[in-house]
């Protein structure tokens, strides 16, 4: 027989379904199994006495098995959850699991030892569909503003932008070095004429740190579009692509989002604020008593980054910022700058940078100058090459995926954003 | 002025484009500029006399250089390609090309060192645009089919299936290597509970070898499915996806194929043909003589792989073929076998293998031993675990996105498929 999802089934309808059990009861009487699938769960219950030897082989079942029952749907009104319950007239164990050897209050690192047991916590399991669905919607709005989805090389001949948190490979009888960011190469992507790029891959960083949003492997979600007339337009789409995309989640997610995570999807509607770094750190000041570190200035660390999002939701009611004007000493070099001020902005979310966007400096003796004056040598000079034989004016952003979905779940840590977890410290599952 | 697209241009209206400059000609009374942006091309008209600033200037632009012009768009019987040409008004140029370095007839390697120009020609551009697509669409058929997309790790504690082939990062204190697949993770995804799980990613091989095929880092489109009943689930999903993503881009790009490409897109209705192995080496040593050499036995090579498609085309007028029944020597140690025979395909399309499949062994003593046989040991202790604690029957497929494109395409070589391409002796640009 042919299997029904559990959300499917019809009652009184003979039906095989089957899942993982969640949970087993041996009571006096009945057998209780919790049966779950990806559509949904149910209550498999047996008589012991009408149903001794299917009683029997139940209780064989252990938690975390994979079985499959075949049998008919009622509705019962000892059952909670719409009152459904699964009569079966078989059992079939399809994989019988050993006990399982995560507890519920483990710490997290046995959790990320034992990831694939961990994921099968109702909190847990829908992290990345959430996220699958996150990044198709993002996708779908670019696929409709006329962008292609390009795939970039992860292997570098150089270890480009800032060396010391480069991973180096051995690559044959020489060195390679894992890409960083695809920035160069969606750089690339326009010069060579295709006018609007996106990739979502994996990105690299070889920072000895382990805070709760650090990793060294993460997803990136980066962007790049041609024919700009500042960064405000790059602003403009990243942030029509976000209002998009959590639409469509509110719409698809938002029920399951509450309920699992406690969690509430705003969808901002008009423009988000925007402000200057200085005007920001004088409002915080005035506001919160707020000082910037010396070291900071010109650009923001953590705790600006949480209290400009409480001034953003006092002031303007709005969970994102804009964030521009930073000092041109703590942006990339390849940031377009009109009086010496970067043309680009930070995006806070929920109290996180999630995003740096900004004009890129197209022309190549600025750009030149730009480098030389961050110190930067034979290892951009790939790059610097893109744009001698003709580039348009152009802009784009970057989106940590991972940073994204623990704002939209609410986490406290990047590891339960991610799938599988990378930090200096761990390499595995 | 708002930039208009050059398809989007009306009559007589005053219009701004922008784009590329890929031609430019002068001659006795007028200067002739074609441009070109993402949507179409056109030629920019300057009569010298009756605008003989706007002409001087024109005469400054060099090819490849990015240029706005201001003006109308007219119908002229002197004009070929639908007789449109711009008569501007004004010209602004807004990032001047030097020479262009790269010649058309430039051998291979000069033009993958200057791939952003490489990419400007029109054959070129375009196929990234229709790699974008083709893997929209087979995301489209999946997300319908209830898939979750995920991002599994590049960096790996151990160097998993086959040591050799596998590239070594230095890891702060320690080693890491680079993922080969994301087999193990999307595995792993299935023990866990999400049923189906896809990944579109790089994947990187450290094989020493500069064939017209092999490249050391690739998009690989990942696929996994629990509760099948056998491999024939996963075949039939591969080839329904196939159908799909075949049939929008017949319907969005055929003609554009068709026409740069010189390569029709057929889709196929009914089922796939499938043959065994040993069935299909009979049938090409009675057709074509062909004997398959010793080592190879059990497996197809190259030369197989092109008798195969002939055969194909012969027999079924089909394009593709799925090839069942190797030799389990020959096949990956996680492959179910029934009657010691591998549960899993290739499916050959126009010449070439573009996939590999299977069911796989989801039963951890069986999966144990099936390693052990294979030789391994500690590299694939962490992913044998996955098995113990309760999983679903599964299988899943993995599809090269570069050699995809390259036999959608026509190309001879992977390199064309490839945004950068990268083999042992190349990482740049």
């Amino acid at each position: 027989m042919e299997r029904s999802l559990i959300k499917n089934l019809e009652e009184n309808k003979l039906s095989k379904i089957s899942g993982v059990v969640s949970k087993i009861r041996d009571t006096k009487y009945m057998v209780f199994i919790m049966l779950k699938d990806r559509s949904s769960f149910i209550q498999v219950s047996i008589d012991k006495n009408e149903q001794s030897k299917l009683a029997d082989k139940a209780l064989e079942i252990t938690t975390g098995s994979i079985v499959a029952f075949e049998g008919e749907m009622k509705y019962s009104e000892y059952v909670k959850n719409g009152g459904k319950e699964f009569i079966p007239s078989s059992i079939e164990i399809i994989s019988l699991a050993e006990t399982i050897p995560l507890e519920e209050n483990a710490n997290s690192d046995t959790k990320l030892d034992y990831r694939w047991l961990d994921l099968r916590n109702d909190k847990n399991e829908y992290t990345f569909r959430i996220q699958s669905a996150f990044i198709e919607y993002m996708r779908e709005y670019l696929y409709k503003e006329e962008f292609t989805e390009i795939h970039t090389p992860k292997l570098l001949g150089t270890a480009s932008e800032s060396g010391s948190d480069v991973f180096e490979v051995k690559y044959f009888d020489r060195k390679a070095y894992l890409a960083q960011s695809p920035q160069f190469y969606k750089q690339m992507a326009i010069a060579s004429g295709l006018e609007r790029v996106f990739e979502v891959a994996p990105a690299f960083r070889a920072e000895n740190s382990n805070t709760n949003r650090h990793c060294t492997e993460f997803t990136s979600f980066d962007v790049e579009l041609a024919y700009i007339n500042s960064f405000y337009d790059v602003m403009h789409l990243e942030q029509e692509m976000l209002k998009y995309a959590l639409g469509k989640l509110k719409e698809n997610y938002g029920d399951i989002i509450k309920e699992r995570y406690d969690m509430e999807i705003i969808v901002p509607t008009g423009d988000f604020p925007v402000i200057k770094l200085e005007d920001l750190l004088s409002e915080l000041n005035r506001r919160y008593g707020y000082v910037i570190p010396e070291g900071d200035i010109g650009d923001m660390n953590a705790e600006t980054e949480k209290l400009a999002y409480k001034y953003a939701m006092e002031e303007y009611n709005s969970e994102f910022l804009f964030v521009t004007d930073f000092k041109k000493e703590k942006r990339a070099f390849y940031h377009m700058r009109e009086n010496d001020i970067p043309q680009g902005y930070d995006l806070i979310w929920r109290g996180m940078e999630i995003t740096t966007g900004a004009q890129r400096e197209h022309r190549y003796e600025k750009l030149c100058n730009q480098a030389k004056e961050k110190g930067l040598g034979k290892d951009v000079e790939f790059y610097l090459q893109f744009f001698r034989y003709g580039c348009a004016p152009h802009g784009g952003f970057a989106i940590g995926v991972d940073r994204l979905t623990l704002l939209l779940l609410g986490f406290d840590h990047i590891r339960d954003a991610q799938f599988i977890f990378r930090n200096p410290s761990r390499l595995n599952p």
